[in-house]
């Protein structure tokens, strides 16, 4: 096997060539998941602005289609930064590719309840309730969207 | 390796901190499933009142889509806590984004074959049967359902 | 269609046909994942006693593998009711099968840092840590178990 | 497009162009199953001659792992048609490779506790017997197998 030669071509290395990224802490997630337990039984997910999952709670009797739901909605945020939900809804309705394809999307759900958390016009994470209708849902991430929204 | 200083808080610890459930046995399964073979070929799924398998049976001559199919729908009681077929016709049918979106659940399925086994009023576990036409699949459950309804 | 003869035996129902089981709430969860956090930055994930998820948390600077190696070491330790581990490895290393045969049982870690949750002699649920060396992930186990323990 | 040609080759059919396979039926299976409770806290499932699962039981006490660990066992016996555990020991342990490499089999599971179901010398299903020692569900998997066996 032959001896390798390393490429020895020096590259200047300036802010150009990295980018930085704003995500929440696992302390605002929490702040988050606090607010968000408005009287209905939920499970929270929270997942950082890579999409890596920060924080995920389940109320005690929060129905289970909840533990897997919260996560495909919070996925779904921060895979397109749009809320599910009637965002998405308005979106697609009126066009038969995008409404018929939509949901052949990786892990689509139109259910409202999912939303991506900005911070000065950052994608910074996302988060996904399910427990209730889905209007209800969304009412408890209304809740918890106040952490960054203040 | 950091010294780490264990927090020596003590926590009252009271009832509150736990919770109970009651679950249907093998046992009220196996009568379940006896009783739901009323000469449809099938395919029987049970579970318990957290979604874990305690039951499976496959009729001699069901086909074999029966198997998931069962499973699917039981998942789905178990998940929400409510009959598949038309009682979640009934919830979605008139709202745009849950009659479009219910279907982005996972493992959802709108088929009728699916119901929550309630005891007391508690959800101890769920049934999930296909084979037939999905009305067929129904009255099987029905008859299984006996067992905790007499 | 046939039609369906639905056998009209009535069962005497009693208690014996339901079990009940304990189980953590999430209150009990949150103060566990608090007192797991004792300088390591780790993810740590917590079952009931049926394996459904009650929570989860990563730390800001946990490796991005500790959310599934804490989810795998919950799984295992509610799945057999001992810690990974130490306890596993004292009673496979003996046998030549086991010894082998251990990692192929669905999800296996070896790994310390997963351990059920006792409270009364029950299992009631389980917690799992990954982030540091599996011997500090042990001691974050240890610091959290002081909730059941007190 | 072109019109496609359909070939009009004209195939004598006779009895070698099929094959007929042997399985067990739910009533075995049934058997089976009750005869395997021994006093262990066991998953069980039970495969027909082409790996379709006909019966699946998990007692009340088994533990949560012994479910999917179970399938494994069965569906490892059904694909190679000899037992999981000794047998298959035997078979690997004096060959590198086949030591090392027999876990990277889809499915693969070398405790013992997994069992093809021989009738007149035929593949007719295999049963996986899970939530003791492997010793243990050996002991199940030999008491159920006296249905094909008397």
């Amino acid at each position: 096997m032959p001896i390798l030669a390393i490429k020895m071509n020096v590259y200047l290395f300036n802010m150009n060539t990295m980018i930085t990224k704003t995500s929440i802490t696992l302390e605002t997630a929490k702040k988050m998941a606090e607010l968000a337990i408005i009287g209905i039984n939920i499970s929270i997910t929270i997942l950082d602005c890579s999409g890596n999952e920060v924080l995920f709670m389940k109320a005690d009797h929060a129905p289970l289609i909840s533990i897997e739901t919260s996560r495909k909605k919070a996925k779904l945020a921060i895979g397109f930064g749009i809320p599910t939900g009637d965002s998405w809804y308005q979106f697609i309705k009126d066009d038969p590719i995008l409404s018929k394809g939509a949901s052949d999307l990786p892990g689509f759900i139109l259910l409202g309840g999912g939303s991506p958390i900005l911070y000065n016009g950052n994608l910074v994470g996302a988060i996904g309730i399910s427990g209730g209708h889905y209007k209800q849902d969304e009412k408890c991430v209304e809740a918890a969207l106040v952490v960054v929204n203040s």
